[in-house]
C-alpha cells in the first residue's frame, strides 16, 4: 500500500503470463537508447541469470518502477516514484473492467472501494432487479389460470414468501460480488478499503471518512465512482414508505398501492415486479407521456404489453412536488403540480412511493477541488478519451473518469467499455 | 386452373404494386427489338388508353403470357402457353417461402398440396415440438421444489392434463397453418389440392391418388415435397407403442419407460418432453456416443444439462435391429445388435419406442420417371442453384427442387431460403 510495497516480491504463481512477458521484454529491451538514466548502468550491469525466478522478477519490478518514476519526474507537483501504475477509485462494473484490463496489460493496479465491490449494477441495480423480475414473471404466470389451462398445466396454491424472494435477490448479488472480488484478488489487484480522495496530482488518499487514512501515488488515476438515485427537492425519503431503488430492491415491504415517480426503465421494471406480487401501481410522470425517453416503437409495445393489461394507472404532465412518508397511521401524501401551469393540481394518498426519477453522479469527497476540477450538473467533465478536463478547460494529466460519474451514458456496460478504453489509453 | 384462366381479369385490388409495375413496364418496353413476334404488331397497335384500368391490365396480362409462351415454344414437348408462371409442388415452409417471393416478383403462382398447408415444420415438426417443450419446461420447473424454494415461490400442487397439453400443441399448429393458408390466398396464390405428379416438361397433374385429376402447365416448376420420418428395416411402427415423431407430437400416451432410437436433435427434444412429463428414457444410439452429429462443445453441454441430471440412460454402439410393438399384454421388444460385431447383444422390453433415426425425402408419386430423373439415396439431385439434374447429368429445364427433398440441408429455414432463391433465379 506504501511505496515500499513496490519492492515486495510478487507472488509468482499468481502473476499472469502477459505480466511476466512484459517484465521479460523490459529487461531484454535495448535500454541504452532510453532517454532517461542513471539507472541504465545498474540495469545493464545486473545479471538476471544469477537470481532465481522470483528474485529476478522482484528486481525487474523494482527497476521497472524506477523507470516509470523517472519518466514523469519532470512534473513539479507530481511524485517522482509511484506505488501503482494505476489506481482506480470505485469498484463497480466500470472500475472492475478497467482493473482487469490494466492487469492484462501488465500494470500494477489498485482499486479503492468505500462500499461493496460490484457497485450499483451488482448490488443495487441490474443484478438484484433481474432476480426480482425472474420471480415476478413466474408469479404472474402462476396466477394466470387461463394461460396455464391453455397449456394443459394445473397448479394449486401458488404464492410467494416475500423474505425468501428478497433473499434470493440478495444471494445472487452476493454471489456475483464474491466472484468479482475473487477475480480482482486472483489477478493481483490491491483492493484498498475506504473512500478515495484525490489530494493532488497522481496522489490519492483512502480510508474512513473523518480519519487520516493512507495515501498512495499512481502514475494514472481513473475515477469510477458511479451514481446514486436522484431525489428531487420536496421529496422526503425515509427508506420505508418513500423509497428509492436502493431500498426497493431489498423488498422489505410489498405495498397494496404504490406510486412510482418517473416512468423510465427503472420505474417500469419495478411496476412489473410490484404488480406481479399483487400491488397496484400509479405512475407519476412529468412529461406528457409514459416512458418519454424510450424509442417510440418500444414505448408503444411496453404500454400495450407491460402497462395496459395490468393494475397500473398514471398521471402524466405532473411533478410530484412534495412527498411525505407515512407516519402515525397517515398514508404517504403526494402533492401533484401541473408541469405547465406550475399549480398544485391534486393530492394522492398511497401506501408507498418509489422515487425513480433518474440517477445523479456520485462525487462526494473525491477532492476535485484539490486539482481544480469543477463538476457540470454534478458530472465530471471529460474529453472523448475520458480524460478529465479542469475548470480552465485543460486536460488534467494522468486523470480519467469513466462510467456514470461522467454522465456520457449511464449504463454498466458503457462504464466497463470506457474503463477498458481508459486503461488502454495511458498517456506517454 | 386451365389455360383459359390466363385470360380472366385479375382482381385489381389484390394485385400487388410490384406486379402492376411489372405489367406497366412490359407494355411500355420497346417491343420492336424483341426477337420473337407475330405478336409485336398486335401489341403496338393496341391502345391501352382506351381501356379502363382493369381491362388494360387484363389485356397486358394476356399479351405478357403470350410473350412468355413464345419464348419457350422451341421446346418440342413443352406447352406453348402456360397456366402459371410457377407451380410449386408442396406447401411446407419451403414451398410457402417460394410462393410468397414469386408473387412479390409478379409471377402467377400456384401451389399443390396433398396434405396440410405448412408441411412438416408447422404440423409435425418445429411448431408442435416447441409447444410441447414450452409445457414440459414449465412442468419440470414446477416439480423442482428446491429451485422454486430458492426463488421464494411456493406451489402446493402441479400437474398436467395430457390431452390438454396435446390440444395446446395442435391448436398452435392449426393457428399457424391458418395464417399460412390465408397469406397464400390473400396474395392470390392458387392452392391446388391433391398429390402433384410431373407428367412431362412443364406439366403437372394434381388430384387424389388413383383419380385422373387435372393438369396444369407452368413455365417453371419447383418441387418442395419435403421429407417423412425414416424408419430402419426390422422396425414395425404401429403408431401407438412404436411411433415416429409424427405420432409422438400428438402425445396420445405418456409411457412410463420409452426407448428413443437415435440421439439426434429430434430424439433429444423428445427426451426432454417425456422426462418432464414423468417418463424414463433409454437412448439407443448406433454410434459410439450420444448426439454424434452435434458440435462437440454443444453435445458436451447437452450431455451435462439435458441428459445426466435426468432419468435417462443409454446404449451406444448398438443398432435396434428389430422392434415389435406391444400386443396382448406383452411389452415393446427391442433387439439390440452390436454395431461392430453385428451380433445380437441384448433385448430391451419397454412400454414404447420412438424411432428418431432421421428423415427420408418424400418423392412418392412425383412422376420423376416421366422426366428421366433418378433419385440418389432417395434425394432429388440438384445443382448449386437448386436446378434438377436428370439421369444423364443434364439440367432439366424449368425444374427446381428445394428443401428436404434435395437433402442439402434438412431444415425449414434452409428450405425457405432455397425456395426464395429458386423463385428468383428463373431461367431466361
Amino acid at each position: 500500500m506504501h511505496s515500499s510495497s513496490v519492492l515486495s516480491p510478487p507472488n509468482c504463481s499468481l502473476l499472469k503470463r502477459s505480466h511476466r512477458n512484459q517484465i521479460e521484454k523490459l529487461s531484454l529491451a535495448p535500454l541504452k537508447n532510453l532517454p532517461f538514466c542513471g539507472l541504465r548502468n545498474e540495469i545493464l550491469a545486473f545479471e538476471f541469470s544469477k537470481l532465481n525466478r522470483c528474485e529476478a522478477q522482484r528486481v525487474r519490478n523494482f527497476l521497472r518502477n524506477k523507470i516509470v518514476s523517472a519518466s514523469v519526474a519532470e512534473n513539479g507537483n507530481a511524485p517522482t516514484s509511484f506505488d501503482y501504475d494505476l489506481v482506480i477509485i470505485g469498484a463497480g462494473v466500470g472500475g472492475h473492467g478497467a482493473a482487469l484490463h490494466a492487469v492484462e496489460k501488465g500494470l500494477k493496479t489498485a482499486i479503492i472501494e468505500g462500499d461493496v465491490i460490484g457497485g450499483t449494477c451488482v448490488n443495487r441495480g441490474c443484478v438484484p432487479s433481474k432476480a426480482l423480475l425472474a420471480v415476478s414473471g413466474r408469479m404472474r404466470e402462476l396466477k394466470n389460470e387461463h394461460h396455464l389451462k391453455a397449456l394443459g398445466i394445473q397448479v394449486s396454491g401458488a404464492g410467494y414468501d416475500r423474505q425468501a424472494v428478497a433473499d434470493h435477490a440478495n444471494n445472487l448479488a452476493s454471489k456475483i460480488r464474491n466472484n468479482l472480488t475473487n477475480s480482482l484478488k486472483a489477478l493481483g489487484v490491491d483492493i484498498l478499503t475506504g473512500v478515495g480522495t484525490i489530494t493532488g496530482p497522481q496522489r490519492v488518499k483512502y480510508g474512513k471518512v473523518g480519519f487520516s487514512g493512507s495515501e498512495v501515488t499512481a502514475r494514472d488515476i481513473i475515477i469510477a465512482t458511479g451514481s446514486v438515485p436522484f431525489v428531487p427537492r420536496g421529496i422526503e425519503v425515509d427508506g420505508k414508505t418513500v423509497i428509492t431503488s436502493d431500498h426497493a430492491l431489498k423488498l422489505e415491504f410489498v405495498p397494496e398501492w404504490i406510486a412510482i415517480v418517473g416512468s423510465g426503465y427503472i420505474g417500469l421494471e419495478f411496476s412489473d415486479v410490484y404488480t406481479a406480487l399483487g400491488s397496484e401501481v400509479t405512475f407519476i410522470e412529468a412529461l406528457d407521456q409514459l416512458m418519454p425517453g424510450f424509442d417510440p416503437e418500444i414505448s408503444k409495445l411496453a404500454q400495450r404489453i407491460l402497462v395496459n393489461p395490468r393494475k397500473i394507472d398514471y398521471h402524466t404532465g405532473v411533478f410530484a412536488t412534495k412527498i411525505t412518508p407515512a407516519k402515525d397511521g397517515r398514508p404517504v401524501v403526494i402533492e401533484l403540480t401541473d408541469a405547465k401551469t406550475k399549480e398544485v393540481k391534486d393530492t394522492l394518498e398511497v401506501d408507498a412511493a418509489l422515487i425513480a426519477t433518474g440517477r445523479a453522479p456520485f462525487t462526494n469527497g473525491l477532492g476535485l477541488e484539490n486539482i481544480n476540477v469543477l463538476t457540470q450538473r454534478g458530472f465530471i467533465p471529460v474529453d472523448e478519451r475520458m480524460r478529465v478536463v479542469d475548470a480552465d478547460g485543460n486536460l488534467v494529466p494522468h486523470l480519467y473518469c469513466i462510467g456514470d460519474a461522467n454522465g456520457k451514458m449511464m449504463l454498466a456496460h458503457a462504464a466497463s467499455a470506457q474503463g477498458i478504453s481508459a486503461a488502454s489509453s495511458r498517456e506517454s
